[in-house]
């Protein structure tokens, strides 16, 4: 045998051996998870994950093994344990755009229902961006674009920038972005390696485990609860931040619409600065805050990354634009990648969004105020119910309703008073564990709220 | 000890020794280059990779390791080899995009530049179609929509199908997409498991092999030759079809505007039929064919997608639309990665499209003409260099001329050519294994195209 037949055969013996491993390796999980079911110990342990990290980064130093390497087999590894474990990290999370479009269908089919799914606002876009759409359409601004979006927007995103936060941004610390779940997702791509973890603090948008989840990364959830206001608890925040790359924060937060204290939030920013996280902020509801909200931007944050929309403030749902706000680096990154997905973003719609920017402030108060009164209004109606408890919104466009009768769940819930009375909800879960919980968006006129919570009510009687 | 310590020792112990492996691997691997350079043989050898494939699925079964784990696992391997050989994967593509945002900074700078570079056609997008995104934005249609496309879009495409391919499909086989290029991905994205190969004839537009390395799969390239007219080789494709999950073709091709015939197409078709690959078939410039070019819609495979594109045929590069049509399973797959990463498209471009589709036939066919006059202007022009040959295009809006000048490769010709004549063209690299060529765009009108060439000619004398 020559020496490159004998060497071959080694590697396919070796890379066999490998797979055996991982297989013996499986059948100790096996026990493992029995042990922690016989135990009532929890069946994810985050601590063990990371010294099992640690080990894995010291033994790629020793063995010449590049560490991108090692961390992917690893989470390769940690998912087969959770698979023996049923504790699949695959688990569906239940999709608010797909109630979206079966909610559609039934429309389509002629029902007539109260809609209050999803997290569209009702309000037109500003005139003067459908004006400056079209102004750009007729002045053939229809080409391609450099990927992070044409220059005069992002000029416009850094006066906007520095009139609201008093922040000097430079050309590349921003980018214009497909919306801003695509600033979500670039943002993750540009930080995260896979098997990293990033925290997310529940109830939260269902996107971001999804899309956490899609680019071969791991969320961690740390939950808060109803009973405390939904506030975040800074020492159980401190020992989850040991073991994750990132965190997505969104205040106001959908569903719940909380807002934690600025005082709260620079600790938060205080503790990641520490421990070399990166914040991703996502500040898309920043417009409907009914108390004072802290920003990203007015920290002294090491390592974040800034996200927005015109969908919500804007009422720019449908022209998918967003933007974000980062390091050079960072930026360069999400521009890369946007670049490679997706080209550029329309032209046209990059001038529209130049006139929001500059333009459309008046709108943006009038769409908040209108939010407030409808916050106002849907509270005193749910005041009616008596089954229910709930936390007054400090902000965003959402109410989150715990229903507090026995052997009722969210889903059986929403889909019986979609069926019954005609009237579309989000159920719980989509947000977290929450279970007995489900989402108002207030994205229809206050008649519409009133009535729909209203036919709540009488369901729930 | 309790056993739960005993039994976490035991895992952490496997882990490290499964890195250890992974570095003896990487001993032996770096062992097999030194001895494939010696010996003058190839470094990659996709016969091996395929046979330790099939170990490993194998493996898997025995081990109750998950076959997914396993090749995902396998995949981490052959990339090791391959970095400790020298044969890194991610090695960078030339991007055209970058070359295009530095030309784009230089015309900033008030240099004045002739455009050959960039594939996007200087044709006005149809009236009927500015017309349509007007109409729908007054209309205040700018919300979210499904995220496979309006229904009404949908339906025109069927139509617009059914017209040209006598084919009929169902609403459920065809996705209204972000542009050929996110049709591209998610089609990747739907089929491919990590590790996977996906064919790519060369040349062949860069943004196949960025996109396959994304998302952790492999290209895997079959090259062919102007000296034999660009055609295909049916035998060394089907060797190379062993070893792919996919298969990507594209006529007329860009960048050499190379249709292969109607015959060689069904053969293929047949020999992916026969070895369960799947084709996907980007017909982009389908509307610039100069003679009979065949199309997947016309042919029995038994797994395909069909992408297109709205920018080049009705000029709509800046409005960022195009689709797909494939199974029922592969679209909804498709459209569950477009919702996942983009929720869903403007709304009102989505309207715009529909017109073109319906009511631009017109354009369509006086772009096209226009194209074919620009071709043979072109090619008259090359014909008076002698450093040069070229193919004719048989279609699409390239040419991809070899420069027959010892000592002189692409990029340094496309850089000094951009300084000295302010010609700007794109190098043959970013095609594949071209350092010979460069890339003509026929997107500027005829004048500038003609005095383009004519520098190009003084520039080689």
């Amino acid at each position: 045998m020559s020496e490159m037949e004998s060497l071959r055969k080694d590697i396919a013996n070796i890379t066999r051996k490998i797979i055996q491993l991982i297989g013996t390796r499986n059948e100790i999980a096996r026990r493992i998870g029995e042990l922690k079911r016989l135990n009532g110990l929890p069946l994810q342990d985050e601590d063990v994950e990371l010294k099992l990290r640690d080990q894995v980064i010291n033994e790629c130093k020793n063995s010449g093994v590049s560490e991108d390497a090692g961390l992917k087999v690893l989470s390769v590894l940690l998912s087969e344990s959770k698979r023996i474990q049923g504790l699949d990290r695959d688990r569906e999370v239940i999709s608010l755009m797909s109630i979206f479009t079966r909610v559609r269908e039934l429309e389509r089919s002629g029902r007539r229902l109260i809609r209050l799914d999803v997290g569209e606002p009702d309000f037109e876009p500003p005139k003067v961006v459908v004006n400056g759409c079209i102004k750009a359409l007729m002045e053939s601004r229809t080409h391609y674009t450099e990927a992070r979006g044409i220059p005069e927007l992002i000029d416009a995103i850094r006066e906007y920038i520095y009139n609201k936060y008093n922040r000097e941004i430079t050309n590349d610390e921003a980018i214009v972005t497909f919306g801003g779940r695509f600033a979500i997702i670039s943002a993750l791509q540009a930080i995260m390696r896979e098997g990293d973890s990033c925290l997310i603090i529940d109830p939260s948008w269902p996107a971001y485990k999804q899309v956490i989840r899609y680019i071969g990364c791991r969320d961690v959830a740390m939950e808060t609860s109803i009973d405390n206001g939904w506030e975040v608890d800074i020492e159980a925040l401190k020992e989850k931040l040991n073991s994750v790359r990132a965190i997505i924060l969104s205040y106001p937060t959908n569903p719940n619409g909380k807002i934690i204290s600025r005082d709260k939030f620079n600790e938060i920013v205080e503790l990641c600065n520490e421990k070399d996280v990166t914040i991703i902020s996502d500040e898309i509801y920043n417009s409907y805050a009914y108390r004072d909200c802290p920003s990203i931007l007015d920290t002294e944050c090491k390592s974040f990354i800034y996200t927005t929309s015109f969908s919500k403030s804007w009422a720019m749902t449908g022209f998918r634009i967003g933007f974000a706000i980062s390091s050079r680096e960072i930026i360069s990154k999400m521009a890369k990648i946007q670049s490679l997905m997706l080209t550029s973003l329309p032209e046209f719609i990059q001038y529209g969004a130049i006139n929001a920017l500059k333009f459309a402030a008046e709108d943006v108060k009038r769409n908040s105020e209108i939010m407030r009164r409808r916050i106002e209004l849907a509270c005193s109606e749910l005041d009616k119910i008596e089954n229910i408890s709930y936390y007054k919104p400090d902000g965003a466009m959402y109410i989150f309703p715990m229903i507090k009768k026995e052997g009722i769940e969210c889903e059986e819930f929403c889909s019986k008073l979609l069926n019954e009375k005609g009237v579309s909800v989000v159920p719980g879960k989509g947000f977290g564990n929450y279970a007995k919980f489900f989402r108002i968006s207030l994205g229809r006129d206050g008649k519409e709220i009133v009535e729909g919570i209203r036919r709540i009510g009488e369901f729930l009687r």
